[in-house]
């Protein structure tokens, strides 16, 4: 296998060249495949055989589907599994606060750019929405609920939160109002950090 | 002025026959004046005579200028001055239930069609999402704002009520995450209204 993969990649990994463009047409086929087959009927195989790429380079250069999907369709380069340790990651009092630090982080980091595409993919395609919600749900913000420990209405929790979420994206990179667009990471963690923490571990009644 | 639209409208008004077209053409006009000109820069005689209407028609029809952006950009059905006016009906520390009712039962009333509809325009053209913002925190929720009398930071707490206003809609009606897509209004009202209060009239820091 590994030879196989040499050939495609040259032996410096890097920014450059043949491995470039070979993750390129591993990412396109990625996006066309999870569209059409949905989160769980993708599989990394078939992904792989599209781009013609060996099945093993996924788990090496993005950490397995879960993170070819994030890299892929959602356009953040962090493999969920890693971004749900980091978000579980201190007292779950200051979930909340953790959730907007990290999403404003991946998302500032391409001053919205990748956010943006995202909304433009899910406004006009449904299959993308489908794909998202599969996954940001389930995958990303059900099992942060799990870490911290709620079970009372965890999918109505986990999509309060989701809405908070994508109406800070939407309005910072997207529709771009100020002073929301360029007001600091703690201003906003000030202002939407309580409401996260409150939809997951909160009050909802 | 009279005689000239009576040209074009048939004597008995209604949901029918020529009225709808001229309507029809009116709104196209609207839009595409609004998107290249801007809210401000775009005028009701110049959206009339594109559309080859007599202007005193925009208001008849619409209730003026921001009605007529409200329809044909904004896609509902609701003139804003009568929007805020029912929204300032009633105590001030119900205005974020207010709201959330409000905007629920006119983008419901549509399945979130007209919502999903004006999320693809915006994330298309930067030049809608530049008139929904001059419109949306401006004409609308400044206006809440000072009829509460809140005058710390208004347009920052505009832009947090409108990223909850937004990212409910994105999860309810475009990548319709359930449960949150079949929650009925009472449900939502609960779980979202006091997170719009605390942005309008509470703690942000």
């Amino acid at each position: 296998m590994d030879e196989g993969t040499q050939q495609t990649e040259p032996k410096r990994r890097g920014r450059r060249s043949g491995g470039e463009d070979t993750k390129a047409a591993l990412l396109a086929a990625a996006r066309e495949t999870f569209v059409e087959r949905g989160y769980e009927g993708a599989t990394v195989r078939s992904i792989a055989a599209r781009a013609g790429v060996d099945a093993a380079m996924v788990n090496h250069w993005f950490g397995g589907k879960e993170g070819l999907f994030a890299k892929a369709v959602l356009q953040v380069p962090i493999d969920p599994i890693t971004l749900v340790e980091r978000l579980l990651a201190g007292p779950p009092e200051e979930i909340g606060e953790r959730i907007v630090r990290n999403f404003l982080g991946v998302w500032d980091a391409t001053g919205g750019g990748h956010f943006a595409a995202l909304m433009r993919s899910v406004t006009s395609h449904d299959r993308v929405a489908e794909v998202l919600r599969e996954f940001f749900v389930h995958h990303l913000l059900r099992r942060v609920l799990a870490g911290v420990d709620v079970t009372d209405r965890p999918e109505l929790r986990a999509t309060l939160a989701a809405s908070q979420i994508f109406g800070m994206g939407v309005v910072r990179y997207v529709v771009r109002f100020e002073p929301l667009t360029s007001a600091d990471v703690d201003t906003v963690v000030k202002a939407v950090a309580p409401t996260i923490q409150r939809y997951l571990t909160g009050d909802i009644d």
